[in-house]
């Protein structure tokens, strides 16, 4: 199924590529728990000592892995990350917890450490038991597989109506050290996280303690997986994890304000926001890649619920999709998003080019420019409202046939 | 660019056929505002002493004639409602109000009235001034016209994107009284009624104070309007007026809670259901009809939230058009409603078959009914949340290539 869809037109030209990061192993193998002719089970094995921190789906009708790794997010160790692609293990009652239980089992006892260091993510069909079985088979060959360098076959595994792997990396001083952070993600559709995302993995070598590690990553979830969507619909797999391998050298940090971090929260930030937008550049469908900026709200909740009204709106993102530059659609998501607005107060710009003023349309509004950036795979929507200080940015994609091609039929 | 709609295939058989009610006069004409070739302006001329009660839009960003009538329905008078379809005059500042007061002027000049007894509706694009000159040009002629017979055509010219008028009839008795209920809406895309619908309209010869009137039309939009979705998008526009001439004969009224008004609440309802059901079976694109019918909940409330979320999930809806019986993303849908719902509890019917069961799919599950029932144009979900007693119905339509179509150039 996912064979036949062509890489998104917004899939980056090149893919960075992912430095080791000492005692972190990648492993890939074909388990062929739905899938046949590709790697569809992931492994990230972590050296003891390592940390974790989460953040997860507020479904709820989560998972049964989304289950297990809140149970386990809060002793924040970790030794190894097990993920599958084409079954969610989701709606599976409990023999759902007992194929994430025989799973992650056949991983502690090769690993020899405990089985709440486990965790483990799945996406793909939702209701459909997970047999684990093949998983159990495929475990001994993964784990012996991985290996450093094997980031790439990694992000690819993960992958469900995914087009291309997303992968992202950045490197951060604390004090006079340097840590690396390397992250992958997938997601393409039901792609509308809530203090979470679709599946993300990201991983670094910054010794600091699990609680700070842990407010880092739900501050840049705020900024970054919170703030994109592709069709508002919330998924029950959402998982983000950030696992530490804590063997870096760099001055003791005890809380998450130390201003030694600002660059390491600069960096994580950065690679969280980069994995997002490409999931929303994955899109399932997507032809533009859509940023809308919201200024002057009465707070950042306000402005971030704005924004995703608009993202959500199927007028808005079919009328893109149509290069049709139909801003009345925009007024209309902002009205309805509850939020305070004042039409008199609101101006609206696409592409840099201010089309509304005073509650109605500027003065002899030449729509040329505007259409000229509309036919670009790459759409801005500016929102000022007026108010206050709030702001938010929020990236989506359109509209288009092809999500209700690959939709109508995901399953056949 | 309507013109170009064919006819949903969900339309009725049949058209019912609206009686007169005496001292109602219905006028359409073709003012030529945006389309052409067919009548564009509506107006319901309403004897002296005709009461109105409405619900509105609860958007940030209403319309001007939103305004107009919120702003008049407190004084519970009417003499006539103006309606113009392809222009939405909304988000168009001062101008927008300026051409609301010339047009409901003009009406009431002509019928000797107060300017405040002149409600007006407008639908269609969003943002574009709407210049009062062919309204005034039109208005004697439209008066002129307007006959007790006229249904038919009033129905007609508020179209937009509609296919088909939608209209509906009911009777009741009000104890040795019979009184008489015409309705006719509009509306089939940017459907998501908060309080409200797109347009609709109903008139009685019921003798009630308005504040009765006003109770009757708020609980019966609870049941009817706010209960339907075509693309979760709540429009600038939504109006709901209901007018009476009070010249019916019958036992006096002054609550609406009197036992007497039981059999005009049943026909209030039932033809409110039966317009807001019209608008759904008239969705952009509309394959087949959808009903979620949700028990258990904690609340009416929680009900309905859970069945908009269902009736509003893109990937519940590109399932049903691709005839896809796949019942997981209905549990994701009621997973992200925010509502409370328990896996093991819950149990979700497509077409009368009873899929899941103990928070999993029941044993030996044969597909074969669900996905006879799913080809038919008429797809029934039944989701028991086994929490509470709160129960509600939503009604929807799938989501096809043609909403694409129809939306990615609305305006060319």
């Amino acid at each position: 199924m996912s064979a036949s869809n062509p890489v998104s037109p917004l899939a980056p030209k090149t893919t960075p590529s992912l430095p080791r990061i000492a005692g972190i192993k990648l492993g890939a193998v074909e388990a062929g728990i739905r899938y046949q002719g590709r790697r569809d089970l992931m492994v990230a094995v972590l050296p003891a000592g390592s940390i974790i921190a989460g953040v997860l789906t507020r479904s709820k009708t989560a998972s049964a892995p989304v289950d297990w790794c809140r149970k386990n997010l809060a002793r924040g160790k970790a030794r190894a990350i097990l993920v599958n692609a084409g079954n969610a293990n989701a709606f599976t009652g409990k023999l759902g917890d007992k194929s994430v239980e025989e799973a992650t089992r056949a991983v502690a006892q090769a690993l020899g450490c405990a089985r709440n260091e486990v965790f483990m993510a799945s996406t793909g069909v939702i209701g459909q038991p997970l047999d684990p079985a093949p998983i159990l088979k495929a475990v001994p060959g993964l784990l012996k597989a991985a290996r450093e360098e094997s980031w790439d076959d990694a992000a690819a595994a993960i992958m469900t109506t995914d087009t291309f792997p997303k992968m992202a990396t950045r490197t951060a001083r604390i004090g006079d050290g340097t840590v690396t952070i390397n992250g992958f993600a997938k997601g393409s559709g039901m792609i509308a996280p809530d203090m979470a995302t679709m599946l993300g993995f990201a991983f670094t070598d910054a010794k600091l303690p699990p609680a700070v590690l842990q407010k880092l990553l739900t501050d840049a979830t705020d900024k970054s997986f919170n703030c994109v969507t592709v069709d508002g619909d919330t998924s029950t797999s959402d998982t983000f994890l950030l696992a530490s391998t804590a063997a870096a050298r760099h001055p003791r940090v005890e809380e998450a304000d130390d201003p030694l971090l600002a660059d390491f929260r600069r960096a994580l930030d950065e690679l969280m926001i980069e994995l997002a937008q490409l999931v929303a550049k994955d899109g399932e469908g997507a032809s533009k890649f859509i940023t809308i900026n919201v200024t002057g709200a009465t707070s950042n909740g306000a402005a971030r619920k704005i924004g995703l009204a608009v993202a959500n709106s199927p007028l808005v993102k079919t009328a893109i999709a149509g290069e049709d530059a139909n801003w009345g659609r925009v007024v209309m998501a902002i009205g309805k998003a509850g939020e305070k607005a004042d039409r008199d107060k609101l101006r609206i710009s696409m592409g840099g080019v201010r089309i509304t003023d005073n509650g109605q349309v500027v003065p002899n509004y030449d729509e040329t420019p505007v259409v000229k950036h509309i036919k670009g795979s790459d759409v801005v929507i500016d929102i000022e409202l007026g108010l206050g200080r709030g702001r938010s940015t929020v990236w989506t994609c359109d509209l288009t046939h092809r999500y209700i091609d690959i939709n109508g039929s995901y399953r056949s």
